[in-house]
């Protein structure tokens, strides 16, 4: 069944996303439909070369003039190592990195082998100025993990020697792993477990990102997977966590409820690493279900489908998960996934005509989960509901797709490079009554934002959305971009900016959050006091100072409003 | 159906819990089998008398030496009112009212009539290093509310004037009400907005203090509603307030979830008036089910109802409440629902142990809600469930029982008291691999706990338990206990004392969390430092230091490790 995955397969590739030999390369179908809605890509960005840019980098690019002192622990100063930690996944990083462009590598790599280390390196790096990055998966898209050029020495810290499952609770369903473990490692060391029923466990946290991020950065960043629907966001699925930071330790217990004052774990979770670095944490774990069922339905608009959705979200439908394409991601979705097929496009068009959807209609996947009668009669109750709303059935196979290809897309970003193309993602949540309007103004802030009326020249840029986090009260919306590269890299840099500057002004003129899931980082942090007020950034700034009274902790991430995105 | 409710009935009562007029008296069965556990009871405690109070409290005993500096706002002085808002509802607070044995009053009460006055009041005070208690329903049961006495003069902040719907978003399920809403009048304003389906919304929190207590209240505290296994504790059902502070505003928007930083809501959920004043908050909110139908069902024993109850969580069965009655807790309850009927005893005995229960059995109450068909649905399922652990179905009577009682036991506090018979709760929660060793060490504490040896007099404990609010991977437990009021009352509080020590030590001891849903106070304040470390205090203490630096707010509160169990 879908649950089931492979063992983490060789080596991280540098430079780009996932593991090396494997790959995710864009149909013809999809470049097609790109080079219809951008024009030609005419500038492929080189590929990632380690030599070259280590090469580039001449002086290996330390963060500051002064060296790094002696911090009593072991350190790796590796050059391919230090370039493994110096940027996260997002697009810019991407392209600085394959272009040598990056401002500085980290001047060591830490890999403590337990909480002791950890706290040993804390205090010496406290008392010597000396900047620490809490590093997990390394798969930030806002900058979370880069090094920034500075004043002081920094040290990355890979968390991935406090790794693995610690305590298994099986009564309770609660599980202890060190915050160094990612998702295939965490599902199956859960899957092992067996006691009790004969089934293994899971966790059910399933970013896009799962194959290489970590349960630390989940928590760090709160984190949501595509079955949060039924397993709920990181911040619910964490009951207890641990905290190491310079001036001391934090110990949440993992309790189901408490009232015994505020909320602890809720500060740490999304903390970014400015609080501390996560050295474990207590999550709540399931027995693994049967089976998964994704269909998918053709919704007639837009807008009937974010009224079916909200219909099955607050008529309590126990959907594990629910997504919903905008027209153009449907079309997209439509052309790539019947590529091979050319005479089932006339025929399924004809098809919905006759059901009434006129335009592209809007792609609905619904998936349950559980033991099999249950499955169908959820998928049959959520049907009910869709057909109310005009859906009409394309039955498993839209399913099918996603499910294989759910944590494949994140390639696609590098194979597009290499044509010369630029994609990115970002998100935000809002209630109900303010997404359509939200989701219309995302949209136009994106495609208007390459516009250059003076200089009379003037980038497209291509913009797909969906709703795949639903909440009785609301939605997350999630938009992929797509725009062509310049001819210098440095101008592909800026025209990124420059839609990430314009989509964050919507989203927060549009009453949506700042990020649903992939957090506030270095580039979200200009906009982040307009979200928490004055006050909130003062309480978590205060927070900071008690536990890091050196101000060492991952600098420019989340507190500091520099604008990073061209750095 | 059950969610209709009177509108508020008349005025508070002074001194005791309740509207004047109402009373539960305990039934002749529970005086016999309290008589039978504790001995017959000997020293009534005097009833409460509002004249003779006050003139008793001579000087009306302000909090200090200090008189009441000139604050610029509208104040309240009458002795009566002072008297009224002096303490909470705790079973010292009710004994020290009857026998005016209370420390201080506050020297005035504010009504602000909107956030503009409260801050000015806040200003004011802090210059002039005047203590503030915000009061909500003033039904802590924690010493929330109590007025110290101490070095500072005292305003006790009533919010009832920041009341009733302010906005109601229909689409998204969101409301938002005056911090000072109290229960019944928040349920009546979302009756009555039908806009859409023709059905009202529901709020679905019903704390047994519900007709009582305020939504401000419920968010400072992180109360839970006999429901909360459908609707969610507060901490789930805020999804924005605003808290006014000395320092400045905190205003948290309405979102379905986010990863922009640390949530801090959940800061200031819990934080019981130490960083500032609730003033409003936006509530997740539903359609008004159907209806709802609660059914008894024995369990064989403590251990089968347990594991039963984790076996409904567990399997996601959607049930909108779980009770589970130990054996003393269900023999109370068989013996006073079936007052009346004692021809029905002997034959209900006879068939359960032709059943298999052997001792009294277990009660467990479960209750489904929404349409009809949905409703036996559930109900059917969680019988299947029970079935399988020995459960035998009580039928619909003893459901009926508990939704005509549900919010009527606080009153018999009261009317125990008459009859010379303290009565008190207590809570907290663990996760299920927990909870048998930690409901059996409280227990074990409270029934020890006046114990005397080297005296040679014991006074009994009597103590029923039972589990409320349960979840997948715990639950809370929930004690009554009852014991013989002394003849000085202060020997009652003393003894009083003791049994909180006692079952604090062994909730501490036992990993279970010092409050699920009362609250901290001052009463459990000397223990919090054991459950949020010693860094969790400091950060709690941080952010309250930011938003009130003259340390104004709720005196002895939360985060002063004073023993005041005896003042």
């Amino acid at each position: 069944m879908s649950h089931e995955r492979e063992a983490t397969p060789g080596r991280r590739r540098l430079g780009g996303w996932g593991f090396e030999g494997r790959a995710f390369p864009p149909s013809g179908e999809l470049l097609a439909w790109l080079a219809r809605h951008l024009g030609a890509p005419t500038y492929p960005v080189p590929p990632f070369d380690a030599e070259r840019t280590l090469a580039a980098l001449e002086g290996h690019r330390e963060p500051s003039g002064r060296s790094l002192p002696d911090l009593g622990v072991s350190l790796s100063t590796d050059p391919l190592d230090r370039l493994a930690h110096a940027r996260g996944q997002g697009l810019s990083d991407l392209i600085r990195l394959r272009t040598a462009s990056v401002p500085a590598l980290p001047n060591a790599v830490a890999r403590p082998a337990d909480d002791r280390e950890l706290e040993h390196l804390l205090g010496a790096a406290s008392r010597e100025q000396v900047r620490v990055i809490p590093w997990g998966g390394g798969t930030s898209v806002t900058g979370g993990v880069n090094v920034p050029a500075g004043e002081a020495p920094v040290v990355t810290v890979d968390l991935e020697r406090l790794a693995g499952l610690e305590a298994l609770d099986p009564v309770s369903g609660l599980a202890t792993f060190g915050a160094g473990t990612a998702g295939p490692a965490i599902e199956a060391a859960l899957a092992a477990r067996r006691e009790g029923s004969g089934r293994g466990f899971t966790l059910g946290h399933f970013p896009q990102s799962w194959e290489l991020s970590t349960l630390g950065g989940w928590a760090a960043t709160r984190a949501s997977g595509q079955e949060s629907l039924a397993y709920g966001d990181v911040q619910e699925l964490v009951a207890g966590l641990e905290l190491v930071a310079p001036s001391g330790r934090l110990e949440l217990p993992a309790l189901p409820a408490s009232a015994a004052g505020p909320d602890l774990r809720q500060l740490v979770l999304g903390s970014e690493g400015r609080l501390g670095v996560i050295t474990r944490a207590t999550v709540r774990v399931r027995r693994r279900p049967e089976a998964l069922r994704v269909v998918g339905t053709l919704m007639p608009t837009w807008a009937d489908g974010l009224d079916a959705s909200r219909a099955l979200l607050q008529g309590g439908v126990p959907l594990e998960l629910l997504r919903l394409s905008d027209e153009p991601e449907t079309e997209v979705a439509l052309a790539v996934g019947l590529a091979g097929h050319a005479w089932a496009r006339p025929l399924l068009r004809a098809w919905l005509r006759l059901r009434g959807v006129r335009g592209s209609g809007c792609m609905m996947l619904t998936g349950a989960a559980g033991a099999l009668p249950e499955i169908d009669e959820t998928l049959e109750r959520a049907a009910a509901v869709l057909r109310r709303h005009g859906g009409v059935s394309l039955g498993a196979a839209p399913g099918r797709t996603w499910l294989r290809d759910r944590f494949r897309h994140p390639y696609l970003r590098d194979a597009l490079l290499d044509q010369g193309l630029a994609t990115d993602t970002l998100e935000t949540a809002a209630p109900w009554s303010r997404l359509p309007a939200l989701a219309a103004s995302v949209r136009q802030a994106l495609e208007g934002a390459l516009e250059s009326p003076l200089e009379g020249e003037t980038e497209r840029v291509a913009v797909l959305c969906h709703v795949s986090h639903p909440y009785r009260d609301g939605s997350s919306l999630y938009f992929t971009l797509f725009f062509r590269c310049a001819a210098d890299p440095e101008a592909t840099v800026e025209r990124w900016a420059r839609t990430k500057r314009a989509a964050t002004e919507a989203i927060v003129a549009g009453g949506g959050t700042l990020s649903h899931h992939h957090g506030i980082g270095a580039w979200h942090a200009p906009w982040y006091a307009l979200e928490a007020g004055a006050k909130g950034v003062e309480l978590v700034a205060g927070a900071a100072a008690a536990l890091d009274p050196a101000g060492i902790l991952n600098p420019g991430v989340l507190l500091d409003p520099t604008d990073r995105l061209e750095r």
